[in-house]
């Protein structure tokens, strides 16, 4: 596909945030961008590169609240998204592969309109042309990252040699769909008069019931539910609350629509994806389930394989089941350095 | 126990609705009754009695938002909630027994404050004393109905034979129990807009996804969605559209919190439930996991049984499967009549 969406390339931008040290850049740049349901539309994209010059470079995209910051490294200490599975020895080593991360597009909470996972794929594509990479060792999506990476294996196939897709059909279930929609409503209740950050926690915590399973809930919040002021409150709800408040002070309203909804406009022949690709899933996830990435798989035909995990974190368990994930990764990446 | 706490009878009281018609009989009755988290209370119960005087009783009670009409009858023509379960060669026939129905306590949404299952079986055995039944030949109970069958079971063992559990365990699961803070969440933040049908809507609507299965939702809602107005709307919405605008019609706000909170305060032994009870559970019940189910047999000992059915409707089987329930029915209640 060609790239003449990508136009206006300011690169590197250096607003505050920007620093090149120790093998850790972030960077910023515009481009403007045909969209599916949005038409053109001048859009900053974010990202950070950490690792050797030189060194394969594995694309890390995950979840629609996960950014550019995938784990912490000597430019940038915060803890990142995807600390468990970034480090010495890990995969995913600075020290073997330079690791790229990005803020998907709407991110920023400015875009407001329907944002289809084609155009990730070609702000994607629009990237790698400005930091020139040709080609992506790996690019590893988990959840919305991997119906990310299914568009970019489909639209940009020589852009990447592998996709690790985890977490992610080449659909959304018409269960979870329905899920996130009433998820969005929780918002629009809160957006009616000014509870925004109320609608939006709500919908945090009801989708935080999506990620996880039954069993957690039952060993974690086995005890019995307390009158307080009148009301019954679970033993849940301080967990909950939680869970709100964090989602809340980080995530513009306009963010969280528009890529809830980016999930569910997802819709790919698997039998397009020209990239040999490895598919995980993990029994018990109650958004994506086993069966439909099954179906996946059986549509990429010879270039797929599965692993399937099980684990009380269900969706949530790449993020949880870190040594496991790591295992699966290093095979499915196999970098120079490994052994053989 | 004594039933000292049921004072102030008015039976067979006669306001409008009353009516004896064709061996189907509705009344209500004011009773004193000592509640567990709300002390004495002036309550109003609601029953409908239908069938042959003289036939063994049958109370039959379903899920929160049930009530005392459980099928149509010569009486009382509309539709009731439990409409399949009941007719001519059913186990539940009106010729060869009578059906009691009644309104939980707090479902007409006049009584705000916490309401236990206890609460409700001492109720009903104040309207077993109105009405001069010394013992059901069975309490069939169907979700909160199942709760409050085992403590009827428990707090009044000698007023039933035998007592049929449907998809309710002796304590909630924590996982769903999370799920119904969430759904009152929803009505809070609707309560907080002034848009209370709009929060007891959404709350509906997240409940139904806890009531039916993935596999259902996958058959009914395959569609792509569309984008209208600029918002992505999926294929359940329309769906879930009418479930709430149904629900919301019938449904007083105070009676939904309050009996949803009920489900989440029951926690009972079930070495305490002194009564052959027959369990009956569904596999894939989301809300209800047939796991709680076996331990809840397994605490009835030698007067437990169990019964597993397979469905994708999950929770709601049991107005779902209507035939299938009916043989589990007949075998359990054995009535007059009933091939040897």
């Amino acid at each position: 596909m060609s790239l003449a969406t990508a136009a206006l390339l300011q690169f590197p931008a250096t607003p505050a945030g920007v620093s090149t040290d120790a093998d850790a850049v972030r960077g910023e740049l515009d481009v403007r961008l045909v969209m599916r349901h949005a038409g053109a539309r001048l859009l900053r994209l974010r990202y950070e590169l950490v690792g050797a010059a030189g060194a394969p470079v594995v694309l890390v995209a995950g979840g629609i609240s996960a950014h550019r910051h995938i784990a912490a490294n000597a430019g940038f200490g915060e803890k990142g998204w995807a600390e468990g599975l970034v480090g010495t020895g890990r995969a995913l080593d600075p020290g073997r592969c330079r690791l790229l991360g990005l803020d998907f597009v709407g991110a920023d909470g400015e875009l407001d309109v329907p944002i289809d996972t084609a155009d990730q794929a070609d702000a994607v594509a629009a990237l790698l042309d400005a930091l020139k990479i040709e080609r992506l060792h790996g690019f590893v999506g988990y959840s919305y990252g991997a119906l990310v990476g299914q568009q970019l294996a489909i639209r940009h196939p020589h852009r990447l040699a592998i996709l690790v897709a985890a977490s992610g059909a080449h659909r959304p279930h018409p269960y979870a769909s329905a899920w996130r929609a009433l998820q969005r409503r929780a918002v629009a209740l809160g957006q009616l008069q000014c509870a925004e950050a109320h609608g939006l926690a709500l919908a945090r915590q009801f989708a935080m019931l999506s990620y996880r399973t039954p069993e957690e809930f039952g060993e974690r919040f086995d005890a019995a539910p307390e009158v307080v002021n009148g009301r019954v409150r679970v033993a849940a709800e301080d967990y909950l609350d939680a869970v709100g408040a964090q989602y809340v002070a980080r995530t513009r309203v306009d963010a969280y629509l528009r890529l809830s909804e980016s999930i569910d406009l997802h819709r790919v022949d698997p039998a397009a994806i020209a990239v040999p690709t490895l598919v995980i899933a993990v029994e018990g996830d109650r958004l994506v389930p086993l069966s439909d990435l099954v179906a996946l798989v059986e549509g990429l035909g010879p270039r797929g394989s599965l692993r399937v995990l099980r684990s009380p974190y269900g969706h949530d368990a790449f993020l949880k089941e870190t040594d496991r994930i790591d295992a699966i990764l290093a095979n499915a990446l196999r970098l120079s350095g490994d052994p053989a």
